[in-house]
């Protein structure tokens, strides 16, 4: 047996010694914490650019609007507390603009002039940047973001300012938000939190495009009773100076313009890998960090954790970055147990669980959207659910809008919901059951903590499991509500509700028969079927699944609206009369 | 080939047609609308001793308060509506007395005589009964039940009355609740809402037997801050006239005596298997049904679900009763698919999930606790955690307090929470890891929805799952609060908490070096430690953690208390000066 002298650094499987980290919040903070408790002797260097470490990103729209009242709250930590604590070794406005994977050497810029940090191990942190959308003016005063506390403090004093002005002049504050997703939902709710009329403007065709489109109108009816106006489809073309000096007009893809006294922008975000990248370590065509399953770069020196790298999802199977503080938080714990030798995990594929509140509501997702599944060309039913989040005869119950997508063979792909109460717990239930491979049969019998203030005999998640086990062994098949000119032209409509909701709204060229008169009015329904398919429709989704059922014991080829008018209406304003 | 003449009845497999059901409630409710679903030509017979079917007995309580107002809200469904729309045959007020499953008959006994009933399928979904403790003067007419609406008639009709008479002379009305169970805490919460000063008694030496002991002084210091009495460790002898009339006297097993105006009881249930255990049909030594996966019973024309089946536990493997709604409303489903030859799905075993309010607090508990893990010789690792149950930084963040035991392989056993928000999600959560087989890698890897107001990027979950791996690994070794006496005897007990924290409760033979401060008087503790082991502990667990790994970093072989002074405070009320 021969052995090799040692050399100065630690191969890479033992403890390193020397380890720095560039970011300091989120992942790259997480990785730094782990470490220390994993190695009391080890150097621990955090370099962050911005003046912040630590800070809590995902609270920034909530001191906006001031439901964060104090500013500190926003600041975790110091880089004393952190000394103190952990002795990390933490150097804010400290900026990395080289990496030497050769000499294992960073290039530290400061307000003091430049040096070069050696280590061991490095991580990368560096997180995300926005997206710069091609809008003319992007750079005017009135233009703000949202992503770091120097943003939240700039926009904060706009705001100020444009109220204290608005009021001098007896007007009303004006602010467009560019962008409905996540970050730009909780500006605008922040925004009018403060007093303004906002105007929320968004490429897709509907809010939070992340969202399936028949959940996305009822953000869209939340936004509007609080008097955000929208702009689905459009996007900014220009900011330019308005009327009275200081305020701007902008112009939307549609030739109308908006008046505003500031302007919040956020379409998206790339990862920030430029620093990666001049280092010659492997990027994906899309421009994030290339790691394995230990976050360890194509340089066995160099770890990525957090918005800069790609990253497996769970569903698809595709790679791509996915900026989400959650799993930038684990993967730096889990990227420190590797830096330190420590035993490692497998890094879970990312299932993209989000969550947002948009006033009264919560919107939430987890896996893949219908529209990642079909772009994927994965085969997958749909089902749609409207219970309440606890038992119906308790007070308060709320309703919620579940959609759920299953394989064929029952496995989970993706649920989103929306409502006014439970739609996390529902979305977290999901989330852990779709981790774990489940199907429509484990759904259905999954044992959810009931008592009446909390949930039900059958929980929401129980009934998914229920009706996709229905629809998919045939027992209930299905029509979506996005097929509905097609059911239109080739089956006959049949609305099973009361009379009284009938009159509510209805589709003109459905058959009307409540399901409790339809066990005496069968020949009525054959007769108008004349041979097509009867396509059944109810409120919800529940009596129309009973009037499947018998007309499917006569004989009738019937099937079942999924969700019932509810999801219909949402999807199909156009056609109810 | 031959074939054998076909009978009047279709083979056990086949689809049956004339469908007879014991009970009206929960599981037999739940199977008789999904047999009408699955079979329209089926005649389906549901016999309900009782004067109510489906009615939410999970609400009683909830009624008694006044929190549902409306006695009609209990009453989900009467034998009209269940015809009209389900075309099933209902009748109330009928007992079954006895089976011939030789005849497959059912004697039925109602006001107007007996008859008997052919069945080709029967279901028994006989429920429960209470056990009656030995209580002399159970049969006083101030002595209630919480179990039916009659129960609920009568008890709302008895607190008016105690309401009424104690107000005309000036007193406080009182109520003596025997049975600190789920419904009990329940019935404790409702008598004091309408007003009643309430006194507790109990068997087990703390509210809420299936929580873990440390848990439970977190309800009792609720109900107490509610006004709420006490009695642990006691039970109810003898309820006797008192004074005034019709007032009672309730004489304790510790010679104490109580005046009241009404005494609920509640110590618990058993299965109602009389009438299966006269057909011959299969019982567990306990009296439960005996039943296959199918809820088939020993007799293959008999099915039965809820409360009075056998069911094995998902964590021990015992077999046994266990009365919970959720169980046996999708037994009721299975049964039906069984019953009618549809596809049937395995039956999970059962977690035992469950939930209560009390008063500002939830408490609920999944799989197996620590008392039931010790009496069934499983090997665990228990944990607890005290996260908040959003950030942090967001207002209104109300602590978690969770506990969770994991075998040595790191697989998910039985969890416990109790707090003032998020306990029911993260039990929820915990339930579904728990029925996948989750581990404690798992945990640390679910991907939850995270946003300021619901959740933090490292969710409770995530970090029972940080602290189990730390605790199995061997990263962090823990000592527990049960086993204080013996740490205290053997180790130094190492206070790592802040100056003023430790002024307000600490163990007197502890040593004080504040965290922060550990680093540099390490020497100190290891002269106090004199060899022996360091015992360490913070508040909650997370500053002693560090302080764990500082000293395992020094060669120093310390352990870190699980849960903190928390944990030890709420077990160990007397050791704190």
């Amino acid at each position: 047996m021969t052995t090799t002298p040692s050399t100065s650094a630690a191969p890479p499987h033992a403890p390193a010694r020397r380890l720095v980290i560039v970011g300091g919040v989120a992942g790259g903070m997480s990785a730094a914490a782990r470490a220390r408790r994993l190695d009391e002797d080890a150097r621990i260097v955090v370099l962050e650019q911005s003046p912040y470490v630590s800070f809590a990103n995902c609270g920034l729209p909530y001191h906006l609007s001031g439901e964060i009242a104090e500013r500190s709250d926003l600041l975790l930590h110091t880089a004393e507390s952190l000394r103190a604590a952990l002795d990390l070794d933490v150097r804010t406005g400290h900026r990395v603009t080289a990496v030497d994977t050769a000499a294992r050497t960073v290039t530290v810029a400061t307000a003091d002039g430049t040096y070069d940090e050696e280590y061991d191990a490095l991580l990368l942190a560096p997180g995300a940047v926005a997206v710069r959308p091609p809008i003319t003016g992007l750079d005017h005063p009135a233009v703000h973001a949202l992503r770091t506390v120097p943003d939240v403090d700039a926009l904060r004093g706009r705001v100020d300012t444009v109220l204290a002005a608005a009021s001098a002049s007896g007007r009303v504050a004006r602010a467009v938000v560019v962008g409905a997703g996540f970050i730009g939902l909780e500006a605008v709710e922040a925004l009018v939190a403060r007093g303004l009329e906002v105007e929320l403007v968004e490429l897709a065709d509907h809010v939070l495009p992340p969202l399936d489109a028949e959940l996305a109108p009822l953000l869209a009816q939340e936004l509007r009773a609080h008097g955000v106006g929208l702009h689905l489809g459009t996007s900014v073309t220009a900011v330019t100076d308005g009327a009275p000096e200081g305020t701007v007009t902008v112009t939307l893809s549609d030739a109308r313009t908006l008046p505003a006294d500031l302007v919040v922008v956020n379409v998206g975000v790339r990862p920030a890998s430029d620093l990666a990248r001049d280092a010659g370590l492997e990027l994906s065509p899309r421009g994030a960090i290339r790691v394995d399953d230990d976050h360890r770069t194509s340089d066995p020196h160099v770890w990525a954790v957090g918005d800069a790298i790609e990253v497996r999802h769970a569903v698809t199977g595709d790679a791509g970055p996915v900026p989400l503080a959650g799993p930038a938080n684990r993967q730096g714990r889990r990227a420190a147990d590797s830096m330190l030798g420590h035993r490692t995990t497998p890094q879970a594929p990312v299932q993209g669980t989000a969550i947002v509140r948009v006033f009264g509501l919560t919107a939430a997702v987890t896996g893949a959207s219908q529209a990642v599944l079909t772009r994927a060309g994965i085969e997958h039913e749909v089902v749609h659910v409207h219970p309440k989040h606890h038992a119906g005869y308790f007070p308060g119950a709320e309703s919620v809008h579940l959609v759920a997508s299953f394989a064929p063979d029952g496995r989970l792909l993706g649920a989103q919901g929306v409502g006014r109460d439970g739609v996390d717990k529902r979305i977290d239930v999901l989330a852990t059951a779709l981790r774990a491979g489940m199907t429509a049969d484990d759904l259905a019998e999954l044992e959810l903590a009931y008592a009446p203030p909390y949930g039900s005999a059958k929980d929401p998640v129980n009934m998914l499991g229920f009706v996709a086990q229905n629809a998919l062994d045939g027992t209930m098949p299905q029509w979506q509500a996005a097929d509905l000119d097609e059911v239109l032209a080739t089956s006959l409509v049949l609305d099973v509700r009361s009379a009284a909701e009938r009159a509510v709204a209805h589709l003109p060229a459905s058959l009307h028969v409540p399901h409790t008169e339809l066990r005496t009015r069968l020949d009525e329904v054959r007769d108008a079927a004349a041979g097509r398919p009867v396509s059944v429709h109810c409120a919800s989704g529940v009596r129309s699944y009973l009037a499947t059922r018998i007309l499917r014991g006569a004989g009738i080829d019937a099937r079942n609206l999924s969700g019932g008018w509810l999801t219909l209406e949402a999807l199909r304003p156009d056609v109810a009369a």
